[in-house]
């Protein structure tokens, strides 16, 4: 089933312990992008400025991403520079220039209309209700959000949750959005908020599938746990989290039915591809992938993790 | 096979969100050989003042722990005071008064020579590395550290390390030791000090396994992950670490053979008495077990990780 996903398509200008690149093709829907499309088919809505030209272009029709939901703005594409000099876990932003993205209003091609499967990546909750409004016939809804939609746009993005089967967020999101330190109890709140199903990623400590009791649930089955690799080498962690949602919700898409199995799976495919992502700057590994590689870095973490 | 362990047995006053407890029975010692004594005999080597009477042995002895290697000085106990009330994962101590045991001096009684396993629990590396060496027969060491050995004992501990073939210490401390951030490179580091194997405890995160890939090794195969299971009420997280490891060394002592497999599990019965522990205020929940709930936690556990 083809995937949609609005987001943000960027420049990122990134420096780690490990090197720096200037504006380097970033942004949460073409990391996730990339990732679902070893998966399943994808396609992107989202605006660039003129300075996206061919050889971004070229980097989504390699992996045969559609991106018709592209729109081209005059002005300059959202860019972003951070770094993670004293702590990988955590990038410390010098800038964020919204630029194009400020006056964002998403556009649903005609085209991606028979989307059975939705992702509405980190973007103003406004927008993300909008295109979700305007995709009534998605029958998986999943998103991400951040802190400062939790703090500053509450009630937005609330509206948004009641539409959500899915939400994808960190350890700290989870507890703010909840106002509760415990991370069981803070996931029973947003469950509560609408989504049916709470991911949430511990970074280099894995990940956690919670679901609702409610009936609707029964597409899972309890809480389940996937791990990440412990790595030599952690290049550059700049979307490793919309890789996770990209290998997470393509891995979802591609199956013939959602069983607890499927869920499960799709956890550790998350896992998989936010760990390929850190390996290299931006999105140098994500493209160069084969379905091969990934499927052996799957097998890796169950030997990694499971007792037999 | 019986177990020694050397540690501290100490009374501790703590402070929770969940409230408060006055000079409960704790020490690193006494959580190791409760924790344990649900899997094999354990044997205990420590010293205490007279505040420790019949009330705190009943304790041990409920448990069937041989206590006539805790020597009886004049004077009070170590003692302890430390709150966890902004952030449970990190205790913030109060104080610390040694007492009886600034001037501890380890004797390993006759009755405990033939122990098998033995594991140095957080003290002074010089005591440490006098217990061992008083038990040569032991084929299995175990031992834990702290980041004040470690910063300011560095050569005396590094002796230690050569005579163990197992440390557990946290996140922190394996990077500290290492002098490296990242926990690869920190645990392969650490290894070449000594020990075969190394199990990194990551907190609510749960812990991992290295180990060496010298011949030596053969008793282990490759890194290894055992979650943490989320928990809807931690009320006090004093002693979880500790008593991970009764679980993990516990378990260990009691199989007939120490195979791959067997260091698996013991990593996630590690993982099952911490989670226990922090249930409770101090030992309380590890003096009230059955084998049949830790079993089922056990069972728990390998669900919330496993795919199938």
């Amino acid at each position: 089933m083809a995937i949609t996903v609005v987001g943000s398509v960027a420049f990122d200008s990134i420096e780690t312990p490990a090197g720096r690149r200037d504006r380097c093709l970033g942004g949460a829907a073409t990391y996730f992008a990339l990732a679902a499309s070893y998966f399943t088919s994808v396609r992107v809505i989202a605006v660039v400025g003129e300075d996206f030209g061919r050889r971004q272009e070229a980097v989504f029709l390699a992996r045969n991403i559609d991106i018709q939901g592209i729109e081209h703005a005059a002005g300059k594409s959202f860019f972003w520079e951070g770094s993670y000099l004293d702590n990988l876990n955590e990038a410390k932003t010098h800038s964020t220039e919204l630029n194009v993205f400020g006056a964002f209003q998403p556009k649903v091609p005609e085209a991606y209309r028979d989307s059975e499967f939705l992702f509405l990546a980190n973007i103003d909750p406004v927008l993300q209700r909008r295109v979700r409004e305007a995709m009534p016939q998605a029958r998986l809804v999943a998103g991400d959000t951040m802190n400062y939609w939790i703090k500053d746009h509450k009630s937005a993005l609330l509206e948004v949750l009641k539409g959500l089967d899915i939400l994808l967020i960190n350890d700290t999101e989870t507890r703010m959005l909840a106002g509760n330190p415990n991370l069981v109890l803070a996931a029973r709140a947003v469950l509560a908020m609408g989504p049916r199903m709470l991911v949430v990623k511990h970074g280099e400590y894995g990940a956690t599938f919670f679901h609702s009791t409610s009936p609707k649930g029964q597409s899972a089955e309890r809480t389940f746990r996937a791990p990440a690799l412990p790595l030599e080498e952690v290049v550059d962690p700049t979307g490793a989290g919309d890789s996770f949602a990209g290998g997470f919700f393509g891995y979802l898409a591609a199956q013939p039915e959602l069983t607890p199995a499927v869920f499960r799976r799709a956890m550790f495919y998350g896992s998989v591809m936010g760990s390929f992502t850190v390996e290299r700057f931006g999105t140098e590994r994500l493209q160069q992938l084969s379905r091969a590689e990934i499927d052996a870095r799957f097998n890796l973490f169950r030997e990694l993790t499971h007792l037999d």
